[in-house]
Formats: structure tokens, C-alpha cells, sequence
């Protein structure tokens, strides 16, 4: 089977333009099949600010009103997703932008919670694998934004580390697929506050031992049990560290590689 | 040769929800190739004066600066786009949403001007026909919003009706193309004030002939030459009128069908 590179970067990178275009440079040199998902960053809060919409937050958790639905899909599937096809195209790399909806490609429905009305969160149906394996065989690199659909008229926010986790499921009939999570930090750290405490070898057995210990920051935990989950469902490797390393994650340098056993 | 139906639709329709809605609905049911082309409408001035983002206009013209540009390519290429894929996706139709930069779709460059600057205005250089053809071969149904790029990483605000008129052009080698402007009138009118006036066929030489007369509406002088600019470069069929009688113009009851004889 065919490889591909999977890499889901996050706000840390988006926000910061110097980043964004070095790492984007790297992304374009990988030469193999590769599909990008990038979430949002602070640009839709900047946006929701000068238009004073307020923040919905009940419990803490951020809610996705209309008002907040139509912020994030202007940003993430357009000023965000559109500039880094533009980049990625001036780099050489056939980029296309995609939302959940377009396509069909990633289909959703509104959260169902019996305490919390999350308003128009999307949590993941499908994922339209003939779609990516189309696009990808006529050497596309799919961009997806984190807005899907629920193929009633109804765009969805969706977590992009889900995306991530979904396409990589879907697509692995298909291809021997790498997945790398990026974020600020070097990978998994023993300790939270030491950025050289990297766990560089992450197995089922391990993970277990350092959870039993509580030797895992709380944080990290749904993104552990992301990668285990998409470890079992087909995907044959999943790669924890940051994006401005990207060449040194993939050759197994750097960040924390994370496998069954 | 198929046919391929490419379809313009402006403001007008865009900025009226039901319109939209009902024109989707239609648009659907063709039961052809087709791709959807789309203006922009009132949504990025209201999001403008939301953002107290001043409107730059040069001897009367407007002038995409940076932060303008921001606003289309978050209005056009996020909100209005995504959210007519969504619809179309609710009524059966699978759209892909694109901007020029996808795919390295359209292709244009920064609009060069003795006199005026016209900030990040792009004309177009090239179509991808090898792009649509593949998306089309698939059953997708492109939708562009009126965004392009240059290859060097700068999106441009470009003309809806000219991405349509190269689209068809450019498309002409492979399918059988009906091109339809639609905007807010019945269709060519011989007389501005009266509905009912509608040129039912309009060719090279009674274009030729009200022009002379001075019978023709100044404003529709740059589409009616565009119109047939598409039909001396391959174009099969071009049909002007509205939006909401789009089964009608292709029907050719209604509306003003231009061919070269």
C-alpha cells in the first residue's frame, strides 16, 4: 500500500504567520501522499471581538451559536484555509481546501447532550474515503478546515484532532498511514514543565503504567486515547510533537512515536 | 460531446435567503454536468461596516486593499460558499466548494492599471480544465466563489462573471457548454423600463444593429460582449435572465438566448 502522511496542526502555528509559511514550506518538500487539517487559532475570538459578538460559555465550555457558526466558517473555511492553498500552491504542492460539506467528505451530526446544548458542534458520521483516494490519486493534497455538514443545510463546528482521527480510520483500507499530531509542545512529556522529558517511544502496555501512575498530564489524555483508538481501527503509526519540526517527526528524530506494543 | 451547464448567479439572489433556497433547489435537479459560479452580494459590505473597515473607493471605483480582501475571501470563499454547498448537499447535489487557488483551479494575476490601483484585483491568466474535467467525471458539481490566486501565495478578488466566461471557454474542448448569466432582470430588455421588453434571440448582428440604434442599455454593453467573446471561443449556447426561472431559461422559454447566428 501507498503511504500517507496525515498531519493535523493547531492554533499555535496558524497564529503565527512566520511559523505557519516555514512550516508549510516543509509540508510542501514531503513527498509522499499527504492530507493537512488545520484547526483555528485565535484569529475567529479577534473577529467575534471587533464584531461584539459575545462569547457563549455555559460551564465553561465555549457554545456555538449562529452568530459563532458563521465567525468560524468565514475564518477557518475561508480567510484560514484559503491562505494556506495559496501558500501551499506557491510552494509547488497541488493543495485543495475542503470543508465536511464539500464533496460530501466528512458528514456530521449536532451534538446530542443530555446536559449541555453545544449549538452547532458537529460530532463525526463518515468519511468519505473514495473522495480523499480520488483527489490524492490525481496527486491533490486535500487542506480540511474543521466545519462539517450534516447533509440537511446545517454546517457543524468540528474538533479537528476528530477529523484528524476520523480520516486516518476511513483512509486506512486504502494506505499505510502515518498520523501526526502537532502541538507547542516537544511531545509527550514525563514531566509537564521539562521540554526534554520527551517520551520517545509510546506503547499500549506503557501508556497503562504512566496513567496507573498518574504520570500523565490530564490534558494529553484524550489525544493518547485518540491515537491508541486510531491504532487499533487500521493506522499503522501516530506521531506527537511540533509542527516547526515536522521533517524530524517523520524521520523518528524527534516527538513521541506511538504505537500498539 | 456532454453537456456542461455553467451557471453565474449575483448579489441579488444571494442576499435573499428564500431566493437562494429556491434557486438551490432547482439547480439540483438539473440533471446534467454543471458548476455554480457566485458573486458576493451585500454580506462583505455589512461585514466591512461591522469591522469599521473603511470602503476605499478611487475615482468612484472600489479598491480591494488588504484588509477588504480578508473580508471577500471570508465572506465569499467561507460563509456564502460553504453554506450553498451545504444546501446543495441537503437537495442531492454533490458540490465542492472552490476558490481559483484550489487545485490551482483559476489562475490569475494582479490587475496592472496605468491609472489606477486597484489593490488585490485579479485577472484571470488560466483555467485548469484537467481539474474540472476530473471533478465532473466524478459526479461533484464545482462551485466557485469568485477568489483566485497568483501562485505566489496572494489571493485576488476576481469578477464572477469573467470567472464563469473563462471557465466556459476553457471548458469548450470538452463538453457541449450552455452558459447562463443570471442577474435581477427578465432577460436583455429593448426597453430598461419595461419587463416585458425581452430580446427573446439576440445575434452578432442585431447586437451589431442596437448598438448603432443606441438601443441597448450601457451597463449590459461588458456582458453582452463577454457573452460573445464565450460563444467566438467555443462556447455552444449563452442565456441571460433570471435566476429564480433558471429551468425556464434552460428551457429557453424565458430569458435571452444569444448565439453568433
Amino acid at each position: 500500500m501507498d503511504k500517507l502522511i496525515i498531519i493535523k496542526i493547531g492554533g499555535n502555528i496558524i497564529d503565527d504567520e512566520r511559523k505557519l509559511s516555514l512550516f508549510l514550506n516543509d509540508f510542501a518538500t514531503i513527498n509522499a501522499n499527504k492530507i493537512l487539517i488545520h484547526g483555528g487559532g485565535k484569529l475567529a475570538t479577534r473577529l467575534a471581538e471587533q464584531m461584539n459578538t459575545p462569547q457563549q460559555l455555559v460551564d465553561g465550555r465555549r457554545i456555538t451559536d449562529a452568530e459563532t457558526l458563521k465567525i468560524v466558517t468565514m475564518v477557518y473555511a475561508g480567510y484560514i484555509n484559503k491562505n494556506i492553498v495559496a501558500l501551499l500552491q506557491a510552494n509547488g504542492c497541488n493543495a485543495i481546501g475542503l470543508t465536511g460539506a464539500d464533496g460530501n467528505a466528512i458528514l456530521a451530526h449536532k451534538r446530542v447532550n443530555a446536559t449541555i446544548d453545544y449549538g452547532f458542534v458537529g460530532d463525526v458520521d463518515s468519511v468519505d474515503a473514495s473522495l480523499f483516494t480520488t483527489l490524492l490519486g490525481k496527486g491533490l493534497c486535500p487542506v480540511l478546515s474543521p466545519i462539517t455538514h450534516d447533509k440537511n443545510g446545517q454546517l457543524l463546528n468540528t474538533n479537528a484532532d476528530t477529523i484528524a482521527q476520523e480520516a486516518a480510520k476511513a483512509l486506512s483500507a486504502f494506505y499505510d498511514i502515518e498520523l501526526i499530531y502537532s502541538f507547542e509542545k516537544n511531545g509527550v512529556l514525563l514531566d509537564i514543565g521539562n521540554e526534554n522529558s520527551v517520551i520517545k517511544k509510546l506503547n499500549t502496555a506503557y501508556y497503562s503504567e504512566l496513567k496507573r501512575e498518574g504520570k500523565i498530564f490530564a490534558g494529553m489524555i484524550p489525544k493518547l486515547d485518540n491515537a491508541f483508538s486510531a491504532l487499533k481501527n487500521g493506522v499503522k503509526k501516530v506521531i506527537i510533537g511540533k509542527a516547526e519540526e515536522i521533517q524530524l517527526l517523520l524521520s523518528g528524530d524527534k516527538g513521541t512515536s506511538i504505537s500498539h506494543d
